[in-house]
C-alpha cells in the first residue's frame, strides 16, 4: 500500500453521529467508509499498535483526577436517580482501579503480537505449504452497561488484535465514558505518532444508534454486551450478529466432604463478598452431606463464620431439614438459578459429589465452580466431571477474570462454548486464514530435471497420482518473527 | 465413575424415534436422556475412540460393495426424479471417493488425542496455577443435503472429539445414509468391544424432526448443515443456535501480471473443472489489465486452452471491452456473486492487483481465492491483502479441504470469522475449559514458617498485598501426557 493510498484512507472520517438511526445510513457507512478503513487497520504494524497502548494506560494515570471527576459527576446522578446499588458499586472507578486497568494494558502491550502468528503449518507435498495464521477477527459492537472502566480495557484489546470497533457506552456513565473515549483517541493519536486518527475507535451515545448496527449481520462480526444479565439476553434477542458474553454467572462453591474448613469458610466468605455484583461471585453454596456429622463441629463453625461475615442465607429443600443449618438460614430458596449480586446466597445439602456436579450441570450457568477439599481424587474428578468454563479447587471462584489469568484486559467472559470460553483476551479477537504457497517443484532441491514434472500444484495432478500427499508437519517457526 | 454407573448409562436408549417432532418431547429427550449419555461419551478415553474411528474405516472398505449398490438404488431414484446435476454429482459414491474417505478417517484416529490437550498454563501466583484444556465441544446436530460421504466423516470426527451427535440425512441419500449409518453403528460396537451403543450416533430420518431440534439452542452447541446454500440459509434463518459452514463458495483466480502462462492455464482449468458442484470450485477469473498486451499472446492462448478444457464464460464490462477476450465468451456476466456449480464462470478484468483484491471483497464470498504470478512481493501482497479464509498462491482453490491440508477427515469449511475459518477439522469441534489448582502456599519449597500464611487462595489477599500475582507462562507439557 503506498503512502499516498494512507493519507486518503486515514483521512475517511471515522464517524458515526447521532442521525445514524437508519438501516440505510449505518449500511452505507459501514460498507463505505468503515469497512475500508478496518481494512487498513489489520494492516498496522506490531510497534504501532503496542505503542497506542502503552500511550493509553500513560494517559489513564495521568488523568486519574480528571477521570475520578468525571465519574464523580455520574456517581451523583446515579444516586439522585435511585439507581440500584449494583449498578453503582460498577459504575464507581477509583484509583486502585485505575490503576490496575493501566497495569493491564501495559501487561497487554508486552504480550506477543496476536496477529500473523503461525498457528499450524504443513508441507502437504514437496514444494506446497499451508501456513494457518491468525488474523484480526473483524469488526466489533461492544454495549456497556454501567461499568466505564471496560471502555479502555474493550479499546485496547481490539486495536491490539487490529480489529474495528464501535462502542456504545450506557447513558449512566456518559461523563466517565466521554472522559476515557477522549483520552483513547488521544492515545490513538500520539501513540501512532498522527499516523491514525483517533476515530478509529468510535463511539455512539443514543440507544436509536444501535437498533440499526445490530442489523447489520454481514459487515459486524461480533457484538460484545458488557453489563447485567438482561442486556446481554435482550441483544441476544434482537441480533443476528454472533454475541460473545455471559447472560448470567450463577456460580456454586461446593464443600466436600474431605474438606478443610480454614479454607472452606476462606473460599465462601471470598467468593461472596470480595465483589457481591461480580459475575464471578458465587451464588450457591453445596454443602456434602458427610459433613454434617463430622467431628470438630465443621458445620456449626462454618455456617457461624458466614453469617458473621455479612452473608445472608437461603436454603434448598434439604438443607431446611438439618437443624445446624436452618438455624441460620434467613429463609428458604425459591430459585437456585438465581443470581442475588448481593451478599445473599442460596444453600443446598447434597448427598455426593457426583450430585453436587449434577446439580451445577442442573441449575449453574456453565460459569465458575469452585471444589473445596483436601482429597487430590476427588479435586480431579470435580475438575473433569463439571462442564463450565472455569472449574477451581482450593481457590475463589472471584479468580476467573482475564487480568487474574495473565491475559492483560480482558473483553468479558464467556459461557458460549464456542471460540472462546471463560475469560477472553486478546486472542479471541483473532481468527486465522489459510495460505497455501506452492513453489515450483522442479526447481526445488533434488527434483529430477524432468519435462514431465508439473510447474504447478493442481488437484487433478494429485487424483492422477503425478503427487503424493506427504502431509509433514513444519516447526511455526514464530520465535524467529 | 463406577463401572455400574457406566453400565447404567450404557443402557440408557440413545434413541430418536420418528415421533420426535414436538418442542416438549425433543427438550425432555435431550435433557433426560441424551445429555446424560453425552456427558458419557466426553468420558470415553482415547485409546477407545481411536478404536472406533478404525473400525469405521476399515467397515467402509470391506462393504463397499454394499455401499455403492446402495447408493445406486439412490443413484437412480434421482435419475428418475430428475434432480439436478450437481446434487446427482455430489450424491455419487465411487471406490476411490470410499478409499479416501477410509483414509482420511485412518489418519485422523493417528491424530493426537484433541480433547484435553493443554493449551495454556500459566502460573498467576506459586501454589497457584492455571490449566486451559480443550474439552468436546458438546451436542452437534449435523443436517445434510445429498452428499452421504459426510456421514461417515462427520460421525468420525464427531466421536473422536467426546461430541453427542445427532445425523439427518437428505432424503434423496435415504438408502446411502441408512447404510453408512449402519456401518458408522457397528464400527461403535465393535472399537468400543460393547462398551457403547450405536445409539451413540442418532440419525433422525424426517423432516418434520428437525424443526423442534432447532428450537433447542439451550441443549444442542452447533449445527453443521452440509449442502446448498439455501440449505445453509434456510437453517441460519431458522435457529439461534450457532450455524458453522458456508452459505456460499463464490472462489475467485487472479491471473496477475507477472503469471506464467502454463501455470495459469492449468490452474484456472483444475480450479474450475476438476469438480465443478464443489465449493471450491472457481466462479470468477480475473484478469490483470497489464497482460492485454502482453508478447507472446498471453490473452489469447489462455482462453483458447478454457474453451477447449470446456469452459463456457460469460464477460464483465471490463472484459466485454476486450475483443482478444469478449471473442471467447458465451455472453455478458448478470451477477459477479454467482456460484456456478458447473463448467461456466464469469471473467473480468482489473486494472491491478488493488483492484482485484478489491472485486473480490465486493463480490465473493470469502472462501477462498488464488492468485497466479511468478512475483513474490505480489504474492505476499495479495495473499495479506485478501481477507478470506483460504488464499494461495500457483495452487487450485480445489485444495481448499480438510483432508488435502493434513487434517483428516473435515466437518465443513467454514466462512464465519468465528471459531473456526477456512476447512475445520477435528480441532473445530473441541472448546476449553479453564482449571485452576490452588496449592497450600505454606506447603512450598522455601516457603516461610509463618502463622500468617494463608493456606488457600482467595481474591481479597491479592488485593490486600498478602500475595503478588506472578503470571509465569509453564510449559504446557502435553508431550508427556
Amino acid at each position: 500500500m503506498t503512502r499516498s493510498t494512507c493519507r486518503v484512507r486515514e483521512r475517511v472520517v471515522f464517524e458515526i453521529t447521532g442521525s445514524l438511526t437508519s438501516h440505510h445510513f449505518a449500511t452505507s457507512w459501514l460498507t463505505h467508509y468503515y469497512h475500508p478503513c478496518f481494512r487498513y487497520v489489520q494492516t498496522l504494524p506490531h510497534s504501532v499498535r503496542k505503542n497506542i497502548l502503552l500511550r493509553i494506560a500513560s494517559k489513564l494515570v495521568d488523568y486519574q483526577e480528571m477521570i475520578l471527576a468525571e465519574n464523580a459527576k455520574d456517581l451523583e446522578a446515579a444516586v439522585r436517580d435511585q439507581i440500584n446499588e449494583n449498578l453503582i458499586s460498577r459504575l464507581k472507578l477509583s484509583k486502585s482501579k485505575i490503576a490496575t486497568l493501566a497495569d493491564g494494558i501495559r501487561q497487554l502491550a508486552n504480550q506477543d503480537d496476536p496477529v500473523g502468528r503461525v498457528v499450524r503449518r504443513t508441507e502437504l507435498s514437496p514444494g506446497l505449504v499451508v501456513h494457518q495464521v491468525t488474523v484480526p477477527l473483524g469488526v466489533l459492537l461492544i454495549i456497556f452497561e454501567s461499568r466505564p472502566d471496560a471502555l479502555p480495557q474493550i479499546a485496547s484489546l481490539a486495536i491490539y488484535a487490529g480489529c474495528g470497533l464501535i462502542l456504545k457506552g450506557g447513558r449512566e456513565a456518559v461523563h466517565s465514558n466521554t472522559c476515557l473515549h477522549r483520552l483513547v483517541q488521544e492515545g490513538v493519536v500520539e501513540g501512532s505518532e498522527g499516523q491514525v486518527t483517533g476515530d478509529l475507535v468510535n463511539m455512539v451515545t443514543s440507544r436509536a444508534a444501535v437498533q440499526p448496527l445490530l442489523a447489520l449481520d454481514k459487515h459486524i462480526d461480533l457484538v460484545i454486551p458488557r453489563g447485567s444479565g438482561e442486556l446481554v439476553r435482550s441483544i441476544q434477542n434482537s441480533t443476528k450478529i454472533p454475541v460473545l458474553g455471559h447472560a448470567d454467572g450463577v456460580c456454586h462453591v461446593f464443600v466436600d466432604e474431605a474438606a478443610d474448613l480454614t479454607k472452606a469458610i476462606k473460599i465462601v466468605i471470598d467468593a461472596k463478598t470480595d465483589y457481591p455484583a461480580a459475575c464471578n461471585a458465587a451464588e450457591t453454596l453445596l454443602i456434602h452431606r458427610g459433613l454434617i456429622n463430622r467431628e470438630g463441629e465443621f458445620i456449626p463453625k462454618l455456617f457461624e463464620a458466614l453469617v458473621s461475615a455479612g452473608i445472608t442465607m437461603f436454603g434448598g429443600p434439604a438443607a431446611m431439614n438439618v437443624p445446624a443449618i436452618a438455624t441460620h438460614m434467613a429463609g428458604i430458596t425459591t430459585d437456585f438459578h438465581h443470581e442475588f449480586g448481593t451478599c445473599s446466597m442460596n444453600v443446598e445439602v447434597v448427598d455426593s459429589l457426583d450430585k453436587a456436579v449434577e446439580h451445577i450441570h442442573a441449575y449453574g450457568s456453565g460459569h465458575t465452580e469452585c471444589i473445596v477439599t483436601e482429597s487430590k481424587e476427588a479435586a480431579v474428578r470435580f475438575t473433569q466431571a463439571v462442564d463450565s468454563a472455569c472449574v477451581f479447587h482450593n481457590a475463589s471462584t472471584r479468580f476467573a477474570d482475564g487480568y487474574r489469568f495473565g491475559l492483560g484486559a480482558e473483553v468479558g467472559i464467556s459461557t458460549s462454548r464456542l471460540h472462546a470460553r471463560g475469560p477472553v483476551g486478546v486472542d479471541g479477537l483473532t481468527s486465522t486464514k489459510w495460505i497455501l504457497e506452492s513453489t515450483d517443484p522442479s526447481t526445488l532441491a533434488g527434483a529430477e530435471a524432468s519435462a514431465e514434472v508439473p510447474t504447478c500444484h493442481t488437484v487433478s495432478d494429485f487424483s492422477k497420482g503425478v503427487f503424493k500427499y506427504s502431509h509433514k508437519s513444519l516447526p511455526t517457526n514464530n520465535d524467529q518473527q
